[in-house]
C-alpha cells in the first residue's frame, strides 16, 4: 500500500471498543437478504475460515515471482503467473489488461556523513528521485525534527544544505501514524527545495528500528527545483539527531553529508491488470470486485505488501467457486498494475470498464494481519444490507463502529476509483500495528506473513463479496 | 563476540532453576573476605545499580565513532576515544600498547539466484574469504540441511558447485545454540572445497528472520583449495530451501547462483589494546581483570557487540573509584584488539604482560543482557571465595549452578589468555535470548542495547572485581 488520503482520514479515527457480536442466521436482519441468502453467506464464511489457499498463492507468488516492480521483467512473469493461477482455479474470462506506463528505475546510491566524523549510512532512494550530478555532493546538514518544522522556517538556513526531516512514525491498529507522517516523504523534497535545499535526506517512514530503509513514492512541483531525495534507516536517523545535538554544543561541528545516487525517471513500460471472473446470473451486467495489487517495490519480496492481498483475494474467489452457488452480479478479481508507484493500473482499469455498474469496490491492501473493521462508502439506501453484512462477519472479531461507519476508503487503488467514477466501495481494515515495520523494506518478506491470519481475511471477503453480489439493492452511485 | 569453543562448551549446560537468595553481610560466608571488605562489596554493588555512565558511553562510542574494524581508520578514532575516555574517568598508566596484524577488507558483492528465476540474495561475505575471481562465477547450487549433511557427502555432488548450508541456529537464553551451528560457517568452506566445491554460502548464524545478512570469521585449511565464503540472510535462505524442494519435483529445475565479490585479505596494520588501571596497595603487583573489546565488526554500530561492554567495564571500573577505597590488587581494564578476526589484541596481550600474576581474567562481551550466572576458573583453594561472590551477586538475580560452576569460559579474549597461560577466569553470563538476532549484522545498532539492564552488570563487575582484588588467596595458577 503506498497511498496516503486513506491514513489521513484513518488518523482523525480514534480506536474502537466495540466487540463482536455472535450472530446466527435466525437473528439477522433478514429483510436485507433472502434466507438462502444469508444461510450460504454463513457457509461461504465458515469455508473461509478452512482456507489454506491464500498462503500457499502468497508463497507461491514471492517464491517463483518475488519483487516485481511495474514494468520489470519479473512484472511480467508476475501477470503470467497471476492469470495461470486464474485459469488454474477455474475463474472465467481470465485476461491481462495493458496498462501503459512512465517507470521510475532504482541505480546505485551511496551517502554518508562525512563530519563530523564518517558514518555510512543505510539509505533507498526515495520513488521518482532524480539523480545527483555525477560527481555527487557532499553539504552541511539542516535538522528539522518535523515537515511541519521544515515548512513553518522562512529563514536563509535551507539554502544550500542537505535539509533532514527526522519525521516520527507512531504505531497503531489503523496505521493512522502513517497519515501523519507520510507527507513528509512525499512533499518533503518540494519544502526543502523552496528554501533552497540541496537535497533532502528523511527519517524512514516507518515503525521499527531495524537498519533497513523504506522506499515509497514522493512528487515534485512542477513550479520548484527538482532535488534528490532519500530515506535513511531509523537507527542512522537517530545517530543524525544525536549528532546533530552535539553540534549544539559550544564546541560542536557541524554535519555533512556525501551522497552521491542514480536513478532513470520516465521509462517506457506496459504492464498488465489481471482479471478474472465468477459471472453473474441475472445482474451479470454489475461488477463486485475483489482486488489486490500485483506489483510491489522492488525491495523486499512484496509479500505483505501486497502478496498477501493477492492471496487473499484469489483465495476468496475459490471460496465462492467452492460454495458451488453462482452469484447475481458477477464477481471480478482485479490485480491492478503498478499501485506502488503511479496508480497507472487503476486509471487504465477506469477507462477500459467506465461504462459497467460497479456494486462494490474493494481492495485488499494492508498486509496480512487479522480483519477488526467493516466500513463502506454506499448509498443510503445499501445501509441496510451493510448491516446485514456486519452481522455476518462480527463472528469473524469485525466490528461496524457507529463513527464514519460509512465514510470508509476501499484501498488505494479501489479509493482511486471509487472518487473519480463514484462508484461504492467497502472497506475491511485489516489489524496494521506491525505492517509499517517492514513496509516498503528489504523485510517485506513471506517470514512477516501470519498463515494463521489469512483464512480470517478469506472468510471475510468471500462473505462481503457474496453479500454485495445478491444484496436487492445497489450499493452506488455515490456522491463523491 | 566471535569465538566458538565457549559455546561448545555453553551448550553441553541445560537451563537452571536457581533462584537467588537475598543475602546481607551477616549471613555472609565471612571467611574469606574480611567484614569491610564485604561491607564494601555490597556498597558497590548498590552503587553500580546506580550507574548511567555504561549506556553513556556506549551511546558516545557507537556515535562519535561507530564501526571500527581492527586496523581501519575508525579503529585508530576508538584508540583515541577510550584511553580520552579513561583519563577521563581518573583511571591510571593509560596507555595503548600497539598489536601488530594483518587484517582482511571486505569489498563489493554481487549473488542473486540466477535460475529458475533471477532472485537477488540480501548477503555478506564471510571474514577472511577470498574473492571470486574478477569476472565472478555462476554455477549450479548444491543444497545441504546442515554441516553434517555435507560432512556425510562422498559423492560428487559438490564438485564443480555452489555448495549452500542452510544450518539452523536455535535461540537460547545462554546462546548454546551458536556453538552448534557457527562451524558451518567457519568450517563451511574446507568442507566444501574438499569435495569439489567453487565456493561456500551458508544461511546467516543467527536467530532472527530479517533480511539482513550475518558477518563473521571463517578459516581456510593449508592443505584445501580456497574457495569464496559468504552468508546469505534467513528470509534468503528461506527462499533457496523453498526452490530447493520445488526443484526436487518431476519438473523441477536446478538452481543456479551467480556471485561476485571482492575482498582484502593479509592487509599489514597496527592497532592497540587500550589498558587503564585502577592501583592496588599491597598487592598491586597482582591484575585483575576487566575486559571487553574495542573493535566491531565493519557492518552495524559495534554498539550490542561490543559497545555495550566496553561501556560496562569502564563504568565498573568508575564504580569502583567512586567507592573510594583502594583495592589491594590492581584492576586493570583492558580493550582489546581486533577480537573479532583474528585474536591479535589478546595474543599481544599475552607476549607483553606473560610474567604478571593474574589473579582473575574476564570479559563482558556478550551484549547489554542481565547477567544471570556465575561461573569461574580458579583453583580450588579460591572456591571459598567464589561462593562467597555468589552469595554477593545473588540479589542481583545472579545464580551460581552446580553443575560445571568451575568450569567456566570468562569470554572470547580472556578464554584465549586462560588457555595459553593458566591464568585464572570468572565469567557472568548474560542473558543471550535476543543477541544473536543482530550478531554481526547492520542491526547491531544503540536501538538494540536496552539501558535498563546495563547498571545490573556495571553492579555485578565491580563487586566482582573488588571481590578478586580483595581475596585473602590467589585465584590462580590453574592447571588447563
Amino acid at each position: 500500500m503506498s497511498i496516503t488520503r486513506r491514513h489521513l482520514a484513518l488518523a482523525s479515527l480514534g480506536g474502537l471498543g466495540l466487540r463482536p457480536q455472535l450472530s446466527t442466521a435466525q437473528h439477522l436482519n433478514s429483510a436485507a437478504l433472502s434466507p438462502q441468502d444469508l444461510r450460504h453467506a454463513q457457509a461461504l464464511r465458515e469455508l473461509g475460515l478452512k482456507d489454506s489457499l491464500a498462503y500457499a498463492l502468497t508463497e507461491s507468488l514471492v517464491t517463483e515471482v518475488g519483487a516485481r516492480p511495474a514494468g520489470s521483467p519479473a512484472d511480467a512473469r508476475a501477470v503470467a503467473w497471476a492469470q495461470a493461477q486464474m485459469q488454474r482455479l477455474g475463474l472465467s474470462q481470465v485476461r491481462a489488461e495493458p496498462v501503459s506506463m512512465k517507470v521510475w528505475q532504482r541505480g546505485p546510491l551511496n551517502v554518508m556523513l562525512s563530519s563530523p566524523v564518517p558514518h555510512p549510512l543505510t539509505a533507498l532512494a526515495l520513488g521518482n528521485s532524480i539523480s545527483t550530478a555525477p560527481e555527487g555532493l557532499d553539504a552541511e546538514v539542516a535538522y528539522y525534527p518535523d515537515l511541519a518544522a521544515l515548512k513553518a522556517d522562512h529563514s536563509e538556513r535551507p539554502k544550500g544544505r542537505i535539509v533532514f526531516v527526522d519525521q516520527r512514525m507512531s504505531r497503531s491498529r489503523d496505521g493512522s501514524g502513517y497519515g501523519l507522517a507520510v507527507m513528509a516523504r512525499i512533499g518533503g523534497a518540494v519544502e526543502a527545495a523552496r528554501r533552497g535545499a540541496v537535497a533532502v535526506v528523511i527519517r524512514s517512514i516507518g515503525t521499527d528500528r531495524d537498519r533497513l530503509a523504506h522506499t515509497g513514492a514522493m512528487r515534485y512541483d512542477q513550479q520548484v527545483a527538482m532535488i534528490p531525495a532519500l530515506a535513511v534507516s531509523v537507527p542512522d536517523a537517530e545517530l543524525i539527531a544525536r549528532l546533530h545535538q552535539r553540534s549544539l554544543q559550544p564546541d560542536g561541528q557541524p554535519l555533512r553529508m556525501r551522497l552521491n545516487m542514480r536513478n532513470v525517471s520516465h521509462v517506457e513500460a506496459t504492464s498488465h491488470n489481471v482479471l478474472g471472473e465468477i459471472p453473474g446470473t441475472d445482474l451479470a451486467q454489475e461488477v463486485v470486485m475483489l482486488s489486490a495489487h500485483l506489483d510491489s517495490w522492488d525491495v523486499g519480496q512484496g509479500a505483505v505488501d501486497d502478496g498477501a492481498g493477492v492471496g487473499i483475494v484469489l483465495a476468496a474467489a475459490k471460496t465462492l467457486l467452492q460454495g458451488g452457488q453462482r452469484p447475481r452480479r458477477t464477481v471480478r478479481v482485479v490485480l491492478f498494475a503498478n499501485e506502488e508507484n503511479g496508480f497507472d493500473g487503476a486509471l487504465a482499469y477506469g477507462e477500459a470498464h467506465v461504462r459497467e455498474v460497479h456494486q462494490m469496490l474493494s481492495e485488499s491492501d494492508f498486509g496480512a494481519g487479522q480483519p477488526w473493521r467493516l466500513r463502506s462508502r454506499v448509498r443510503e439506501e445499501a445501509l441496510p444490507v451493510i448491516q446485514t453484512l456486519a452481522e455476518l462477519l462480527a463472528p469473524l472479531g469485525i466490528a461496524r463502529p457507529d463513527t464514519q461507519a460509512n465514510q470508509g476508503s476501499p484501498g488505494p487503488d479501489a479509493a482511486f476509483l471509487m472518487r473519480k467514477y463514484g462508484w461504492p466501495g467497502l472497506e475491511l481494515t485489516q489489524d496494521g500495528t506491525r505492517y509499517f515495520d517492514g513496509h516498503h523494506t528489504e523485510n517485506d518478506t513471506l517470514e512477516q506473513v501470519d498463515p494463521a491470519t489469512l483464512p480470517v481475511n478469506v472468510a471475510a471477503w468471500a462473505t462481503t463479496a457474496w453479500v454485495a453480489a445478491q444484496s436487492p439493492v445497489g450499493w452506488g452511485p455515490i456522491a463523491v
